[in-house]
This record gives C-alpha cells, structure tokens and sequence, in this order.
C-alpha cells in the first residue's frame, strides 16, 4: 500500500496544507490537484457533491500524488466505509462531542480486530497499491471534529480515544456553538476566546500525541496556525476561490473601463 | 422573448464583459453567474464540457439575469441548432475563414425565411419567455470567430454577411497563423502587428455595422481593447481563475511558513 | 435572505398548493416550476432520484419564484442539513411517530442555538440571498410527516415541538397503519375514519399555531381539503400526471382509429 | 434479430401510434413505454437530451416490447450510427430536402454493400436479439422528414430513393417554409394548403411503397390523419403532455379554491 | 406482481447462481444479466456506486428475467427502502449481528402491520407488475449478512427472525472477525474452523426453514457450497471477471509475443 | 510535455498491445489500465459513450502510465477536436477511404503551420505535463482507419499522406467491403485473400515509414499479426472480456451443479 505521506511530513515535523472541494466535478479536482497542496479533502458533508461525484473526483486526483482524504456527511457509517473502499486516505468527521462518538467513528474507520469496518475495498484495490487491507489500519487518517461547546468541555476524552489520528476544527460551528450564537459565525478569528480556544486544542493533542488541524480562510491565517502548532490547515476552498477570483476581474474591469461601461446585471431573485 | 440585454447595452454605446466556463458542471456556472459579468459564455469547443452538461449550466444561470452564449466545437449544424434549443441566447462559431462559412453559420442561427433553424426551442420555450419563435431572429446573437489568416483576407466580406451581429477575436489561433507558427499562441498580444490586426477587425466591424469582441486574458488587456472600440470582451475562464488563485494561495502559504513545511508534492507523471 | 413566500401566504390566510417532483430530471423541475404551484417538493424518499440530482432540480426552479422543498428519505441528518445547504427552503421529513423524533428532526433543521445544523450553506448562499444564515431560521420551515397509528396518539405533543412549523399527512401509510392493514393504502380517502383523522390533525395544528398539509390525489379533494383548513395541499406528482396524460391520449387515438389500429404492445415481463 | 413489430402492423393496414421523448431521463421513458404507443422516438434534435441520455432510456424502454427509433440532431453519419448502435430499430432524420441528402441518410443507416454503416452494434447485440448485423438491413426503419418547400418540390424523387421506408412530415418546420414565414410554425394545421401538402406526401409514399408519418399535437388530428392515410402519427410529446396536466391540475385547484387562494408566483425572468 | 423466481427455484430444490455488480453503469448490468445468472445484486455497499446508478441499472436488467437484488451500505431505513421503491426484489443487509439488528431489518422490508417500509413504490409499480404494494411482502426477499463473530453467537436466534428470508455469508468479514485479525480475508475458504462455520450457517437456516446464501470467488467453491446445501451462491463480481479477463488476456499476448515486446507500462503511484 | 511510450517502443522495434473500452465508466477504464495494456483506446464510434463519458475515462487512466487513445465517431473536426483537448495522445478515425480524407483528418489533428486544429488544449495542459501546444504535433498519434475496398484501392496514396502516423485496420467492415457482403464481419479473419490484405497494408506502410495496427479478437491473433509486422494490435475489448468471462463462470457452475440446478432464465425478448 501506498504510503500516506502526510503521516511522514508530520513526523518530520513539517505542517501541510490542505486544500478543500466542495464542486461536483472531476475536472475542478484535477486542477486543484495541481496547485500545490500536500493532500486535498472533498467535502461531502457541505459540499454540493455527493459518493459518486467524490469517486470521480478521487480518480481525477491519483495522479497528482497529493493524499485524497473525504470529510464525510456525518458519523454514519455506510458513507464512511463507502468512502475508504473508494481510495480516501483519511476521513474527517463532523460534529463529534463525545468519547462515545469519537470511538463508533475510529471503528467505522479501522478493520477488525481494532473496528468494524467491512472487507470490500473494491476501488482501494486499483488505486492504493498492493496490499491494501493488511496495511489500511496503518495508513488511513481518523480525524474528529471538534465544533461545539460539549466537544469542548470532553476534548482530553476525545483526544485519548484510541486509534484516532487527530482533531480538526471547525471554527465557523465552534464559535457560534461556544457564543451560544452571540457571535456570527465565520473563519479566522480574532476573538481571545476562540484563538484561546484553538490553542487548547492544540495543546490536547500534544497531550494526547495526535494531529491538530484547523479550517482557515486565508493563507496568511493558516501560517499563523501554523505558528500555534497546528498540523495540517485548510485554506479556502474552490468555491470560493474561483468566486474570488473571478469578482475581483469583473471588478477590474469596470474600474478600468468607468462609467460608460454597462452596470452589472441585476440577479432576479428566486430561490 | 426577453430581450437580449446585450443588444441594448451596445446601443447605448456600452462595452460589456463576458464570462467563460470550461468546466462541466452547474454549480460552477450558478458561481460565475453572481459575480457580475454581463453575459457568460459556455465553450463547447475547448471546455470539458459537452450537451448535456451545457444545458444544467443554462439552467442554473437563468435567474441571474446573465445573458448566456455557447461557444459551439465547429461549424456543425446539429449542435449549433441544440445550443440554441436550450435556451442560448447566442452562438460563437470557430473558425470562419470565408464568407460562405459565415453565411452557412447565420443560417443555421435564424428560422425561416433569413435561414434554415428548425422549429422546436423545447427548452427555450420555458426561459426564454413568451413568443419565442416570432422574435428570436431578433435576440439572438450570431458572432463568427476570426482566428485565421485566410480569414483576414476575407474579412471585410465575412463582415458584410447579411444577419451576422459580430466578429469574435481568437488570438490564440490568429497568432498562430498569421505568423505561421512563427509566435506562440496566447491571448493579450503585445506585438504591434497583433494589435493592428485587432484594430482592423474592429474597423471592418464598425464598416459593416457589427460588433466587435476579443478574448482577453486580463481584465487590464480587456479594457484597453474597450478602448479600441471592442464592444464586448472576455476575460479569462473559470479554469485560469480557479487554478490562478489556488496556485497563489499555496504559494503564500508556502512563503509565509517557510523552509519548515513540507515542499508540493512531485507530479506522478501521467497522461 | 429572500423572504418564504409561503410564510407570507399563510399568515394572509391562504392556503397553497405544492408540486411534487419524483424523477430525476431539471428540466422536468423547470417545467413544473413554470405552472403555477406556490412551492415544490423534490422527494428524495419515494421519488427516483438522490442528492445529486436534486441539487440540479433546485437549480433548474431558481428563477420561478416558486419555495423550493425537499422530502428526505428518513430522519437521518446528514441528508437533512445536505438537503438544506442546497437551498431548500423546508424539509418534510417522513414517518415522525413521537415527539422525540419531532425534536430530532428540528434540532438538524436548525443553527445552534436552537439546533443542531451544521454551518456551510455552500450554494445557499448563492442562491437564497444575502444573510442566510442569520436568517435561516426563521425562512426556513420543517414539517414532520404524520403517517402512522403511533403518531396518531403522539398528535398533540408532536404538534407542541419547538421550532417545529407544521405536519404533513401522508394519507397512504397513515391509512395502512391506523387501520393495521385493512385498508389498501391510497390518496384521497372518503372513510369517515380517515375523513375524522385528518380533521384531527387540522385541530391539533391549529391549536399549536403550526400549519397543516396533506398528500392528495387530485385538485379537487385538495380543495375540499383547504376548506378542512389544510393550509398546504399537494396535488398529485410529475409521474402520475406525465402517466396519466400520455395514457389518455393513446387511449383516445384508439378509440377514434377503431379495430383497425394496432393493438397495444405485450408487457414483456421482468423485474 | 427480434422482428420489428411496426413493419409488422402496417404490413397489416394497421396505423400505428408513436410517442416522443425530448427528456433526458430512463425513468420518464420507462413511464411512457407503459402507456400503449406502438413505438417511441427519442429525440436528439430537439429533445433536451443527448446520446448518453439517449442510452439509457434506450435501456429502460427494453422490456416494454415498444418499437425505439431515434430522431438525429442532423444529417451526421457519426450520430446516426451511434443511434443503431445503442439498439434504436429506426432513425427519422430532419431536414431532408433532395434525393441526394436521402440516399446519403440511407447508406448510414445500411451496411455494406446497401450502404456505407460501419459494424460495431456494440448494444444492439445484447438488446436486439441474436444475428443482428445480417438481419439489421432489413428491420432498421429509415425516415426521411419532408419539412421544406424544396423537399415539396423533390418529393418524389425523395420517395422513391432506395432503401429509404418512409417520409415523416415536420409540419412546423413546412408550414413557416412553404409559407415563407407568413404562417406561424405548430402542428395540426387546418389549413387547406397545408392539408392538401400533407396529403399529396402520403400519395407520394403510396407511388413510391413506401410508409407515411406524421408530427401531431392531438390525438384527434392524429386520427385525422390515420385516416388520409398517415401509417404512423405522433402525439404530442412527454414535455407536452406533462406541462399541460400540470397546468390543468394547478388551474383547477385555483377554479375551485376561488379568491381566498394564493395568487401563482411570478417568474422572476431571466435567460 | 411479478413472481420471484427465486423462490419459485428454491421451492424446487435447486440451488441458484447470483451475479454481482460493482460497477456503476447500466450496460455492465445489461452485459451481465445476459449471461445466465438466476439473480444479480447490484452492491451498494462495496462496490463503486451509489442509488442514482443502481436505478439506471435497474432499468437495465428488466427484460432479461433475471432476480435484481440490492446490498445495501449498511441497516439504515432511508436506503433500503428506496432501493425496494426502485424495483429490487430482494436486500441483503451487511453486519447483522444481533436479533436486534435483523428484525429492524426486517421491518425496513415490510409493508404494515408487518414492518414499517413506507408506502410509495415509484418505480417499482412500474416495473414489477400490478397489485405490487398488496403483493410485495410475499415476493421481497430480506437477507441478513452473518459476518462477525458476535453474529455467530446469535446465530439461531437471528435465524429465527420472523419475516427473514435468509442468512447470507461473507467469507471475507467473518473470517478477519472470528480469527481476530489472524487470518487473512478472502473468499473461498478451505481452513477447517471456517467450512465448519458455513456448515453451522447451513444448518441453522434449514433449522428456521430460511435460506442460506454465500459468496464464493469461484464456480467451484461455489459448486461445492451448493452441495453443502447453500441455496444460493454467488460467484465473482464484474470488476474480478472484467481485470481476470483483461489481464489473461495481456499476458497471453506478451508470452507469444516474447522478449521483444514491450514491457508492460509501470503505474505511477499515487493515490 | 509526456512522451508518447508507444513511438519510444516502436522505435525500439516493440509490438504493442491496445486495449479497448466501450462501456462509459471511469472505473472500468481504471481497471482495464491496471491490467498491463501499452496503450488502452477510448472508442467513441461504436462504444456506448460519449465525449463526457470519455473526459471522466481519460482521467481515470492518467496515473497508469498507458497511453490513452481515442477512437472517433467520423471524420468530424469537432470531435476529434475535443478528444485531443481532453488529452488524448492518438486518435483513430475511422472510414479513411482516400488520401483527401487522410489529409483532412491529419490537419483537424496537427496546430498551424501543419494543420488547422484550434489551440485551447482546456485539460491537455493538466495532464500531459508543460509545453504541450508546443510539442503536441510531435507526441500526437493519428492514425487513419482501413476498413472499405475504395480504401485498398487507395492504399498507398492514403499511406503517403503527410503528418500521417500510421493505418488501424478494421477487419469487421473491411472484409464485409471487400467481399461485397459474402463473408460474414468479423475479427481474426482466416481467409487467405483477407490475410492477404491484412499483409499488403503492412507493406503499403512499411513502405511510407508509418505504423500499422489491426483490431483483433484474440491475443493468439494478435501475435500472429504482430509476427506479419504490425505494430500495435487491439485485443478483444471490455464488454468481450466481461461477458466472456461471466459467461464461463456461470457455465462452470450449470456443469458442476448439474440437472439439479436452475434452468437460466429466458430472456424477455424486447428491443
């Protein structure tokens, strides 16, 4: 089996980035893939994707050599199975607030005798190399998510939880879940309490000798967590990315071309 | 019909900017739709795209009041006349290099008696607004590509055909062959023959009394061709802006985390 | 956020009919959109189709101005929260039998602090207006299923769930389960039983300030049900009407060509 | 090969009735293959469907025992054998205007030495029985459509090219040719010019042996036409038929709902 | 509705052959349902597909007369019963490992008073024949997977499960989970302590008079298993027989072929 | 930009072998890449897909390392086009009957000065590393299909064609043109006059310094034709493959289970 190599750039101690999908799109995945990141996740918990655009997706991304992970709608375990058989590398569960959680999560994850997963790893076979179910326990990546204030207040518990490999954190839920929704919720924040927070969550990982990763807006935001210890972060993802890039041409434009240019079309509403 | 905010733009003496989609997929097109380009045009030539995907994306643009072309892959009658079916509002057609092709194009484009266009918008009927057949003539756009040297040649006499709206600039291929493969292909040309080729398009276009458009790499390139009177311009796509901003997204990542993190992964190579 | 129109509808005092959408298609949900319902429900129980192509159908009814809703498959919140990312603007979730089930469901509806809703509204966003998630809450509406014996005796404390903004009777199973079997499923009941039991409902929404709904058949026994004081009918689906048309139109080419037409084609069998 | 029941029934002096497909979708053909057409066309010129959507509604009508013939986008050898390929019994192809063009839609319909088809009916041996390619010539209907004044004037040399099965009479496209635009395209046209011309196109196929069809909106003017003569008609179509009973279902539901009702959403315009 | 051969063969005595789809496609599925098979599953848990193509699969199989069945992902209501609404005339359930767990099974198959599937068979009215929600308990088959070795344990007292039509073996899982991660999984066992186990399975099933189920690698194995007095086997799937196939195949060629052909293209890497 | 391994091996004196996909489906392609093909062919002529289909298969592939080929509908520029954008590194097209058709299919192949393919490779420029419009006309494959009497006629002309890489040679429709429809179609043919031709189109391109290939049933075959001299051979495909394969096992089965056993099912007849 192929070696996961963010499990080795971690051990040498170097922070990753890791980019995000959230298009239905195999082509958009393709190009992704070659931008640099050292692994990709595809989200099919937000994303407007589902199993078999991610599949497509996975195939589009193997040549690049950049780690395949999937964030999984939630802790169900047919779409997490469904996912790993599919060639991900790692998983990243939304919305895990206990022990108990985290632990029905690592056995969705890992075969037996350390889980439950079932034997069929039909496309795996094809893309992960030889070797695939006697290595799989060793190279897949289990991180839980850590977005709300009862997640919070069990964090030591969930980060002990054996064979688990990290916690990523998903601040936009954590901070409106911590504020008890005083606070909109969003990316990169400045608040003491949530950077205060963020800290903690690195230092339970420490503790617990697992990876911490958080979900960032900016590349300038990941460096900074980057700084706070944070072992893999996201940046953006190509939803917003593209929607960017493409606002700040337009805007270009009618700056450069002024007023007798036309006015941007009025959207019409709906839904 | 709704009209063609397009045609009232340029007759207020406006230049607009168009959009460009290569990617097959909806959502990205309902992504570039809310970003304020005044028309979005799906290329069915070079995208990844084909039919089907075409017209989700037509559909998923409707509401936002974006005047939609298609790019069609050639001079080819059944795909220009389905484009229009699913509720284009205007077809750019490659490669027109003599008169006889451009009269062939613009019938294709217009019912009888200005053309042979079969009867049946099927989808058209339902987003195009009411009366569809009667007016369509008169809302749909027919621009011919002059991206050849023969077509240079000709250009005075592929302007004046009866029922084309415009000229469309590819100057990928017009570099190529007017220099007979002499300069690398690319957009926003900077060599003086180049640009004077583009200005004698936009003076046979205002001779004729057509429009002019340009595809353009950068929206700064696109304002300076509004200046040469190019009553529309594109300005990149949605694959050159997606990959354009993640690639600069990784990169400062990589500056601002430096030597410690882990260098981009190696290509595998490939086909 | 785009205001519910059907919120403002009803608080006016009127009721509303609603389509129903069961094959896999946009441009079949653009058709629908385009005859005059207030809203339309993708079922993504009982209908042909999955996530993905619901995710088009949304798309494909943006610009109609009709509330987009979505029947999930069970009370499973991955679907819930995917369905509302997505852009639905309700979620009707089936066979919700006790007030336990009823919280759930409202709790995976909602953002914290009221629920427990994932935050990522991923084409929401681009679809629902600004502010979505601020707002959400208070646009977007959740309606559990009453369909069985158990609900039946759980009425009134279904109806008093927090959050919760109406029931929509699914007249089959509830005719099924309340009569154990005796009674062959079907829309449309004219049992006084079955007649009393939607009564019962009506009240028992009327008396928690939600909405009520029902699953019909046919125009007429909704309209008979808007005066029970329904405030939501639906009004057959996109299969039973393109069935029922096609059918009636063969039948009347064969009754007007007589013996001498062909007989209709043998059924070949199969699964 | 599994015979083709049409040639079958007109052998019999049976007129037969034909459905029509402009959806992309296997569910909504395998509706309508159950409603009791003879036969059903799918309808890649002007349907909202390409050849993949094509394939599998191909697929789904197999069991119904429904003869499946294909409408191509254009005179494009490449198209129409994709179309018998994937096990269509008949093409009916568009624009047919001199014999030239008939003879040419006829060799790619027939293989060697009748005509130019390439072996390869990589489907059609699994759907359509066994020793399809030496059978195929003589079962594969080929329908030439008569939608032009210049069709009407080579009428019967088109009739009488070899190898060709019948002609299908396109009357919106013949109607605004012949009428040069005077008249509005649509179907089941009354007047007496047009009854006249579709009546000398079922003498012309009479003359020549071959099988007359026609394009109808009504199950009326079908049997009308069954009655000049017509071997085949089509009613109307699956978009049709489903928004008219949509339609039909909504105004009711208003009719009897009266005033107090909600009053239909305004489409919100758009492309 | 449409008799279950299934039963109807297993009532004779005789032992059937099941084929397996893994592939997302409908002509894999058209392909395979031609060569032979009583019934063909179509693997929602292992293999490379989701519902939307399982129903296009469906589709697909229809005319050939062979048993569709269904592995779902997992015992979650939402997928089990639209894969029944889709047509499937059977479920195998995986990981079934406790009484519990099969009669929740159960009950997601039945129709009330015997279970709580839902009612709103879409396709399955369709294409199983008429009467099918008042037939459909009687002709669906419902099987739990014994794969662990808790489910061993439970053996009889899941055998015993009202409404359960059978015990399917999953060589793979039950043999990593009763030798603890001691033996390496695969199908077609020959150690002692595992044929013992598919004997016990046997007897079990006689015992509760339900059928027994295995799925063997090979024709074989599969042979021996029906002498064992398996009721139903399955054998291979389409991704082992098309790789078997193409790789004998490639290697056929380079042995004739010699040491001056090329040498087989080396993979990549990657994920 | 990648080297194409097929013109290293031939220069070296190494046959190669092509495989063959006509399912639409990106795993299948991934499968059949892992199985030890030099090259693997995409056909767009008689396999059930289309260019989408084909877009997704060629991304699957890319991490093999197998050179990936696409077989054309026709002789259309749009098409052949598209396959080159989308990364293809060879077409074959097919029904290549004069050197005038040769020469048209080599410009739609081959950038200015060369020929008149239009630049815009959208996914060419991801997957076949840097410089690709630079160094496209050198690594790019065209090779024109034998396959009619007019093309033998012809034989030498079409081989001297410029830019031309070699000859593929359909054997179905050239032996069913060449004996004016005596002999059945049909791969491995054994009559002398056929291997006769078989061995003139290897000398014709020997001859004119080009490559010539043979689509073949059987490696046995294959190897043969590689001792006459060509230089790459198609074996088989993967419906053949899949349905050969399924076909044995399942008669392995009947013969081992014998009379006791199930009859197969009876087909349902259908189209």
């Amino acid at each position: 089996m192929n070696k996961n190599t963010l499990k080795q750039l971690w051990a040498e101690g170097r922070p990753t980035i890791n980019g995000w999908l959230s298009i239905a799109n195999a082509f958009t995945a393709e190009i992704m893939a070659a931008q640099g990141y050292d692994s990709i996740c595809i989200d099919l918990q937000h994303g407007a994707l589902d199993y078999q655009a991610a599949l497509s997706m996975l195939q589009a991304m193997r040549a690049s050599g950049v780690v395949p992970l999937v964030r999984v709608p939630w802790l169900e375990p047919g779409i997490i199975m469904k996912a790993l058989d599919a060639g991900a590398y790692g998983i990243i569960c939304p919305m895990v607030s206990t022990p108990e959680q985290a632990a029905e999560f690592v056995s969705y994850a890992r075969y037996a005798p350390l889980g439950s997963r079932s034997v069929g790893p039909t496309r795996a076979n094809f893309s992960a190399g030889a070797n695939y179910v006697a290595e799989a326990n060793g190279e897949i990546l289990a991180f839980a998510m850590i977005e709300t204030a009862e997640a919070m207040r069990n964090l030591d518990a969930i980060a002990a939880t054996p064979g688990l490999d990290g916690l990523y954190v998903g601040p936009a839920d954590l901070t409106l879940s911590l504020s008890q929704g005083r606070l909109a919720p969003g990316f990169d924040r400045e608040e003491p309490e949530m950077i205060e927070a963020l800290q903690r969550i690195v230092a339970a990982c420490r503790q617990a000798g697992i990876r911490a990763a958080l979900h960032c807006g900016s590349a300038d935001y990941a460096a900074r967590a980057a700084g706070w210890g944070f072992d893999m972060t996201t940046v953006s993802n190509d939803v917003r990315l593209l929607a960017g890039a493409a606002e700040a041409s337009v805007k270009r434009y009618r700056a450069l071309t002024g007023a007798g240019a036309a006015p941007a079309p009025v959207p019409k509403g709906g839904y």
